[in-house]
């Protein structure tokens, strides 16, 4: 009898986006002459860069021609896209990397959900809370997390470390061990950052107890402040306690290419039952020698036009426009008297509701009464209760409009 | 302290494929003049449909303007290709499939692989022999195969069904109850396959002992013959009982562009411990939910463009290409007094060696004395031992100077 894997049931029914489209729906039905303005999901609207473009369409003709056909690529990536990394995003900053430390991916929810798959089951799970849903869903369905308490919305074998203004979004370092912990910085949802010497205390407990960091650093080409480390590598030690992964999605415009990449660097060991240091790098390639085929030859070329001094320049204007979107809505909101964390060195704004909301309830009022669309805080996680995200992705016509309405209603 | 998941520990440490290019990585260097034809690895040659070119750039300039930009797809892919694949691939073979029972990927390889995340570790697994390597090695990544006896070559707690000449490739049906079986028609690596007939048999095994088939049909686009089923949906009852994996990589050179699909019928479901019975389609919804966020759109939009009637006659084509190259090759090899399987509904040739030569002895002679490289049949399990697989996916010159060679050397 095939028996299913029974952690999955462990999750609750719903989704969170899911949830919100419905509610939208409703809105719509009961209100068909509103227009409403959406800053509640974290996609991009901004065309691809004009180098991206250009490298793809020059890919997909090398396909048409069997003396410049490519089938199946390396699993890890193209030499060219991971040299291009090395140098453009670590070398730069001093940090040195071989070519078998990166790993290339469609997309950095694959990666940050399949890396459980070389972890024991019974490892012990540290959160920052809120955080991004795939972290938790994923150890989840491996059974690492134990049973949810629908009091709290905590997992019994998961420890959260709450941010909130309260800690100015700065998670405590923990009084026990924990063997694996997600640390998303420049973050999502709340759009805050850690300084250097905030992020080594995280390295230095790491190495002291034998934590595995798993850091998503999604949003770093969004940091506009100096002292933010955009890589963890930048910490002395990071290259023994952590792996880091990034993405293209939202520093190019990549959500519907997909591409990203994971650096397992080869100094990085966990260990066996018996105490024996095991290579992490060899067993996530193993991992996707087995389970995965690389991503798309187009795509690759495409990411490895982001590097070119064309695509660095076209993607800087795509994250400035966005960026500034982030300023008009922070100065939009604070006008309106909220309390606005985020939107600085990331593209999310994450605003406290006033006297006390519940994320849901403001979520409500802020669609049937401003009609925009946000992200309820406690989707996120349990600390999340009492904000609601926003993100700056969409076009400035919409965040300066969305602005004036909330101004206008509160 | 972290752990690592220990089953991966049990991986034999090199790969069929990597102990093939060193092998001929020597010879190389010992004889630098020779020209060496490949008929070893699975990967076409021939260009991608001009249909499929055009629909990607096409969707590239899609990309360039924020009018007609697309970001985060559905995971479980676009409609316009999930309707396409139903109408094509099943309603003209009287098979009806609802649009949420087929998921889109990046590959077949990272759906035969990932689909264990729905089942328990401890699921007995069977497998035909000789096998695709991934469907064992990520069943050893997740616990279930047991420990490998390194004499006979088997993992301890998975079944194996030999395929060889003295059954004519035909799997017996198992006397015991299994909990999940992989088959794989047109097999690779045999090249054989079934008749429906012998399909119905493994679908009545399965019905009758609450048995998930897992059924591989990435080359179901070779088959010839009429008799053969291109779905194991065309068995009635199959819905119930069998998962079917699909993949354009030999459909239509989309190798290095990396898209397939996987169809999980609503009616399909597992059981929890307990007895109860579970959707597995729900299951995989959500797991693609959480780890996956679908394939690229431009890649969906050239497997769209397979189905078109430009795009059906171009793959027919290529097809023919191959299965040409596939009569020139079984021709030549019986000319050589070689007793030949495979070749007539599938890309793949399986020799018997003469003498009962061992594979990999008879790897090298090939190598040393014709200079034509092949895939050892014992790389791909016990059974394969005394074989060895070429592939037809090369260029015509090569099929025919290949067996001018084997001729003159046997």
């Amino acid at each position: 009898m095939a028996l299913v894997n029974e952690h999955f049931l462990k999750l609750p029914g719903s989704y969170l986006f899911s949830d919100i489209a419905k509610k939208i729906n409703t809105f719509k039905i009961t209100h068909p002459q509103k227009e409403i303005i959406r800053l509640g999901i974290g996609d991009v609207t901004r065309p691809l860069p004009p180098a991206c473009i250009e490298a793809m369409h020059k890919a997909v003709e090398e396909l048409a021609a069997a003396s410049t056909f490519h089938g199946y690529g390396p699993e890890q990536g193209y030499d060219f896209l991971r040299e291009a990394i090395i140098k453009k995003d670590y070398a730069t900053r001093g940090i040195t990397l071989a070519v078998n430390e990166v790993f290339v991916n469609d997309g950095a929810k694959s990666d940050t959900g399949n890396i459980g798959d070389i972890l024991r089951h019974d490892n012990s799970v540290g959160v920052t809370d809120p955080i991004y849903p795939v972290y938790i869903d994923s150890n989840v369905m491996s059974g690492r997390s134990g049973v949810l308490d629908p009091n709290t919305g905590k997992w019994s074998n998961i420890t959260y470390m709450p941010c909130t203004s309260e800690n100015n979004f700065i998670p405590e370092i923990p009084k026990k061990r924990i063997d694996i912990v997600y640390l998303c910085y420049p973050n999502n949802p709340t759009g805050t950052t850690l300084t250097k010497a905030e992020l080594k205390k995280w390295v230095d407990y790491a190495l002291a107890n034998d934590t595995l960091i798993l850091f998503d650093a999604a949003y770093e080409a969004y940091i506009q402040e100096p002292d933010v480390p955009h890589s963890i590598y930048e910490i002395k030690g990071a290259k023994r306690c952590a792996i880091e992964f990034r993405s293209f999605s939202k520093t190019a415009g990549f959500t519907g290419v997909r591409c990203g990449y994971t650096v397992v660097p080869k100094e990085l060991t966990a260990a066996t039952l018996t105490g024996e240091r095991v290579s992490l790098n060899a067993l996530w390639n193993r991992r996707q020698c087995t389970k995965f085929n690389g991503a798309s030859y187009i795509t690759q070329r495409a990411a490895e036009a982001i590097y070119s001094p064309e695509g660095q320049q076209q993607i800087q204007e795509t994250i400035d426009y966005y960026m500034t979107n982030a300023r008009i809505m922070r100065e939009g909101l604070e006008e309106a008297g909220l309390e606005v964390y985020g939107g600085v060195n990331a593209p999310y704004i994450w605003v406290k509701t006033p006297n006390n909301t519940p994320s849901w309830r403001f979520f409500e009022q802020m669609l049937y009464e401003a009609n925009v669309v946000g992200t309820p805080g406690v989707g996120f996680g349990p600390s999340g209760e009492g904000y609601i995200r926003l993100t700056a992705f969409g076009e400035r016509a919409n965040c300066i409009e969305a602005m004036q309405r909330i101004k206008n209603w509160l």
